[in-house]
């Protein structure tokens, strides 16, 4: 038996937003005959019922801030392969969709481990479920953008994209200087915007606000500055009063 | 008793892109307590096997170009909540991405009948994972568009947004123009492009080529016409060589 034979493959999972149930059928099967299950701290408990045989591991952040602590996963997940079978690696949302997956994927590769990946619910797609509310919609918005806001190396803010409806992730600490980017592109301060936190857990909140609102700081003590928040900004959310009965509890007051 | 107390529960449920284990395990856990599922034309016979107890009706198209056939839809999942408990509109992809859902959710709204989404796996995310290559990616992209192409009324191309990975479905008849006019936006002809039809099926094929290629046709004979396409265009997708493994045999003889 070669040595190569031995190894085991590493499935990059997407966990999905929160919810234990929001995980697609094929990433809980693979949960279920882990021998070895790397997840991000976020990860709720309620998901890794779904693998009482494995060992669990919890290992650095969603938002991935820490290169250390990546090359430290990248380094444990090639070991874990070399000892193990099936290795899950479960990644709060998608794994493709500001993940860092990459950098695990070539880490792997280089060292002839097989990789599969199981793509996973974006934050974005569960909080237009929660607000019933498109990303598209006919006559109105026909793309959506998921963005990062991001210094450039002068620190000046990289631009945003020109989609019809745009989603920031991770922008909580950036949510006034967004604000006025978008404004500054051309986007009236009329415009509905979304705020959402924790979404598809118990600990869910939302709120509704106008882009002038959010420029002006009107969210800054709404955050609770513990649970990933989702900025959502469109004409889109602004489409069916309808909408107003989810969000009538966590409106601005103004 | 009065009326509404015996009005049903309609969900629209993302059945992800294809695979039938690619749907949410709160999806399938649905179609297994459905009273009756109206599912899309393309969604797979496998899938429905989470349903053997339902009422399968299938319903429309997946690009949803037919509004008579979707107000259709609409009353017909009102009357399926005047008679059953749980009602599920199975949808391809994710029901709020390019899914008119909003008609169906206003349709119902109106008639007093409660709404739930669950959101499915978009096929874009499906095909990043199939390629394993991340939409976003540190120092090459840190933002992902979605968009259709569409004409206005003048019947000139709308533009597309301006994000760094850019993702067009259903852009298969259209693929030239929208690769000139990603190339008017400023994009080099050497930028990487990635096609993928029939997403997480036995069917999947996948083509790789630049936009330059891609802008003088060579992809229209490619394309089965069948299936539904996604074009993936971004320097994320030149990113890691590993990628031609995969793309070996569907790699542009030119």
């Amino acid at each position: 038996m070669t040595p190569s034979s031995t190894l085991g493959k590493v499935y990059l999972v997407g966990a999905g937003p929160g919810a234990a149930d929001l995980i697609t059928v094929r990433g809980a099967d693979l949960l279920a005959k882990a021998d070895v299950v790397f997840h991000d701290a976020l990860v709720e408990e309620a998901m890794l019922a779904y693998c009482p045989q494995a060992e669990k591991i919890a290992v650095g952040k969603r938002c991935g801030k820490h290169s250390t602590a990546q090359k430290f996963i990248n380094k444990r997940l090639v070991d874990a392969a070399q000892k193990h079978q099936v290795v899950v690696r479960l990644k709060g949302g998608d794994p493709m969709i500001f993940g860092r997956a990459d950098e695990e994927i070539t880490e792997l590769e280089e060292a002839s481990i097989e990789v599969e990946i199981v793509p996973g619910i974006t934050a974005a797609l569960a909080a237009a479920a929660t607000l019933k509310q498109s990303l598209t919609l006919r006559g109105v918005a026909r793309s959506v953008a998921f963005s990062t806001q991001a210094k450039a190396t002068d620190s000046t803010s990289l631009p945003l994209p020109t989609a019809d409806t745009v989603v920031i992730y991770m922008g909580r600490d950036e949510a006034i200087s967004i604000a006025h980017q978008l404004i500054g592109q051309g986007r009236p301060t009329t415009l509905p915007v979304r705020i959402i936190e924790a979404i598809s857990t118990k600990r869910e909140r939302s709120l509704a606000l106008t882009l002038g609102e959010m420029a002006a700081g009107c969210a800054t003590d709404w955050f609770d500055g513990q649970a990933p928040a989702l900025l959502l900004v469109g004409a889109v959310f602004g489409n069916r009063l309808e909408n107003s009965e989810i969000l009538a509890n966590s409106r601005l007051s103004a």
